[in-house]
């Protein structure tokens, strides 16, 4: 026998405590098991120093299914741990405020899933709160993180695209469809999916200006879910193109579809999350070979590739969520920007402002402009 | 030599005086001159008696190019032949009206591109004047004539959707975007192939209640023609459903890409004129094999596919206008219903207030009903 | 009443005598019907002189269904009528031989319907006799004449995609896959639709050296057809490079897939009959961009689209007919090429030694040499 | 602070030791530490006990990374380790077999990426040896636990597609178009790739009786790496079903572009690894509707997909290794089996055979029976 014990991995490790042991932090824990090992040597190293969460049944079989040293249930230990870094808020949407708050209050860099808050006031409270006290924040709108997306953004931003004339992103999915399944305290449309469609029109086209809105609920009566099972928006942005955005949970046959259409003055772009690693891109060249090109934004020339796998070997959706802590921790550890790549508690209240807009539009039948402030 | 003379065609010819021998004029003349061999035996036989146009040169070309016995630069010689039972108005939007109106008043039946007029008033009067008259009256809405829109159109209506809960429809071009490019007199893009959108919607999901609207201009200026590159609708119909409608000469890549998302209880639909042989079909059954079908409407199982070609042998664009010219002149001979299958002056004039609504919207914005009377 | 009598069309009419009236007789009487308007003022006038067929009912009708002046029901009256210039044979595999040698031997440029003839001693005769005649001759592989198909030869010739490394062809149906259907006389896999497989590799990536293959019948027996349902073929290009080719009749959903995939040093070409307007480009950058592209082939930029309808405004199949005949008309009336755009006799005899080739190697499961002479 | 800490897992650890740092070393070190939480909790634990390789810098480097606990520069160590429960070997060709035959004789459960072995004799003599000693053995055929190809496997085995007439497998990749890049000992078409579409092939439409093949080497010469760049044969199943099989390294735009289409009696199927997530399903009713329908394989109701996420959250690629070795180590806990859904050494060396039967048919133009015993 002449094992050599492995050395230490001597990076420094950032401690995170995790609010939520759902469908988010099945993702959050996993990205921060994967994330250590694939940017590697670079990236950071991750301690999961504690999960919370109000089943002390269910928390403590997360905390050992995942590999988080410790559990509670009450967040407040992970506020009061000195111990922790990142706070990383992964809870129901209830639950995004008043812990987030303390966390940020606490001196904890912040992460929370979307949507940042249940208004624009507390988003904006947030976000004051962030700035304040001088942390980092994340808003969890992961698909900035699938790769074709941030191909996507490079071009418009280098001028690929030139001026943008007019754009569409739609979210549907269709798991509201079925009359009879049990909803409970299940957001709606705007809140579930929506506010994603908002904030990748916002990080690929600019800021909105103003929204025209309906929204129906032909399935969910308010005893099974939040009434909205659809919202359609047609937004100007403050540039004056048109951009649609919907969201509908209500759409059979798209079962997990953020999508969108982006056309400007030297060509145009299109994508979608059910093939989630092909931007597609027409240039305006005039040659008689002009046509969108499928591109499978998974090269060594693109763009988040780097720590994955050679050509073609293409990423699933969990991806995102993993390019995306990297990114946050990353920039915990360096001192480096979160923005403009990922989104911020700023850019939380921001879709907060839209959605609220949204909302507004739709009840008074006028075209209604973001709140500039809250 | 033994060869026999055929014998003459014995069905009653229709005899058709057209105006116009442009874009339109080749596809109609298209139409005319190979509807009556493709829909034998039971199709009329057509009498290519006259057509008009201003330009004598023009006009007595096209007059012997597409075998026309005679030729007119005045379209009253059309209105006032007595032989002519069918008056084909394929000329410039500006000429639509008071020619129209004219062969309607003497009794011809009538046909007119879209838009049917330029206001609704206009619209409106054709719309009167045709029923007044007791004519068969047809609005070149000829994408419902698409066999694969045809069976949307059927699914629909027999249910096979289930209750709509929203739609989308966009025609989307890109012609316009080159700034340099010559106009001229050219229309905007809510009457060039907005109202083919309008018609859509109005065809396959039913009537539009109000609209908000963006119409915009990024590329086009008053005096190289009419400013309108994009337009965006957000409507809801009277079922409640919301539908977006726009349309856009600047998107690049577009060549002529006429589209629909149509999401109902028990299924979803999507089509685009760039493969207008396929309709994408998804039905939920909760299987494991649920998935869009794109389904090849072409086969003999098919609507508006006996005239034409075995299995798999697919149409173009050309063959939207030879089922709809057949499908008219069949009723003229027949006195058969136009609607609801093709649209007739009465579905001009519906698109028309859907247009005029949507400028209204666009101006002032706020949510804009559809005037119910002109 | 002042309408003004259409000049005559002063273009020189080419007399056309036909044989034949099924599927193939309504593609090409629609073709010849439409290509003297729409090759317009270039192109050839056609005059239906007369057409042949063994039922008089039948052969009558279609005289009057599509306007040939006179009928017949022997063949020979077309090879004896002076007036005649062009025979067009397009009756059943058994009648091509006889009646198109008569005609060559008579002085007529020649079409003929795919494939040239059942075996390769007659497909030679007759390609010996048009060359001793002079005439022009012409074998039906349409499919060339899909623009897309003509923009990748252009492609191809041009060097744009470099060495071809390996290519493969396949056209499969399904409309054998029913057991229970009745066949009758027709043929199988290799004859109907194999050799346009053929053809497009000759046509596109040149001719073929050797060939392994296999035939197998597991629905049709040789009670109900010729009983080969599938061919597949492993064939060697005289540059090495090797091509799959492969038809089946037993595929099921194919309704009409004729396809490609073409790899070459500097690119890739795949295209389908099924979405006939696309041909799919990839162009090796080494950029970040690449990908293929769908290129909607009917702009002007294209080959073939001049006599067609503006950008985006797609074509069916029944335009590669039309293009065919225009092609082959124009060379009769300007002494123009067939070569190497349409297929001459040669060409047609060319597939035939192919086609025995790969019946003789999936008999002896050895690797077959094509034969260089009959 | 409150903070409990986390029990430990109490299931019985796999302890394993793995040879091979690189492309594959990552992809199977990813998938052991993924799979005990995603797996949870009917899945196994694992022990990442060591990993052997030659460069001690490299091997160490990779330890730390991944947290194996010991590395080794020798492989025996592993071997002799008697700790270790599984042997995984994804070290380069050249090292599969030697270790992987001392591994099973020492009793260890033994996985080895394809291809299994060099040879025929010694893939057998691994196959033998494995019997022999009663481990259980696992060929990385990976792509046979990609839920859409597991979908496929289950419809095919149901009899869903009836009978099978004929299918295509093909692996394309374009990193060798290059003529200047060094490849250094790289294997060939047939050995890196080939061998997962022979794979895929007995998979799913089972033994392959004979072969005929060509091999080209249009870009890489002896120099440079193994010279096949392309294969392609003609295979006949035992079934009498002609399938044909191919892969190439120099298709430009070909990125990972495994691909099949399989033809049945009552359906279809085809699918491609650069849209994995996808299975494309033609069912023959004969019904208007019918149509390939892109079904999105990660529902609650798909095989493989219950340890992953809600609807529509598409996988990668990774995840084929992640369910592959969950499934092996799975049945080593459980003494479970390993086939049909994995391969065994008994697979790899079926491939194994069918492989020397196309160099051989390649060699001499003739169809060659693949060899029962070696």
């Amino acid at each position: 026998m002449s094992l050599t014990p492995a050395a230490p991995d001597g990076r420094p490790a950032i401690s995170v405590g995790m609010l939520g042991y759902g469908f988010m932090g099945k993702a959050h824990s996993n990205a921060l098991k994967t994330l250590p090992y694939m940017f590697w040597p670079d990236g950071p190293q991750v301690d999961l120093r504690a999960i919370a969460g109000r089943s002390e049944v269910k928390v403590s079989e997360a905390a050992t299914r995942y590999g988080w040293a410790n559990y509670t249930t009450d967040w407040r230990d992970l506020v009061n741990d000195p111990e922790i870094t990142v706070f990383d808020n992964v809870g129901p949407d209830q639950t995004h405020f008043e812990p987030t708050l303390a966390a940020v209050k606490a001196g904890k860099h912040a992460i929370c899933e979307k949507p940042l808050a249940l208004t624009v006031a507390e988003a904006v409270e947030l976000e004051r709160a962030a700035a304040a006290a001088g942390v980092k924040s994340l808003t969890c709108f992961n698909y900035r993180f699938v790769p074709a997306v941030r191909l996507a953004h490079d071009m418009i931003t280098n001028g690929d695209l030139g001026e943008i004339y007019s754009a569409t992103f739609r979210y549907a999915q269709d798991w509201r469809t079925d009359p009879t399944a049990e909803l409970g305290s299940w957001a709606g449309a705007l809140s579930i999916i929506g506010c994603h469609a908002v904030d990748q029109a916002r990080y690929l086209v600019g800021e909105i200006d103003s929204v025209s809105a309906l929204l129906t609920n032909p399935v969910t009566t308010a005893e099974r879910g939040e009434p909205i099972d659809t919202m359609s928006a047609l937004a100007q942005l403050q540039s004056g193109a048109p951009v649609t955005i919907a969201a509908t949970l209500v759409a059979p046959g798209r079962k997990n579809m953020l999508g969108w259409e982006i056309n400007g003055s030297k060509g145009s772009l299109t994508w979608d999350l059910e093939h989630l690693n092909l931007l597609r891109v027409y240039r305006r060249t005039g040659g008689p070979l002009d046509g969108f090109a499928d591109v499978i934004v998974c090269e060594e020339n693109h763009p988040l590739t780097k720590a994955w796998w050679p050509s073609g070997h293409v990423l699933g959706w969990e991806h995102s969520h993993i390019n995306m802590l990297a990114h946050f921790l990353d920039a915990v550890v360096n001192d480096g920007d979160i923005a403009p790549h990922a989104a911020t508690f700023s850019d939380g209240a921001a879709a907060a402002r839209v959605a609220e807009a949204i909302t507004r539009a739709a009840a008074t039948g006028t075209r209604t402009t973001i709140a500039s402030v809250s």
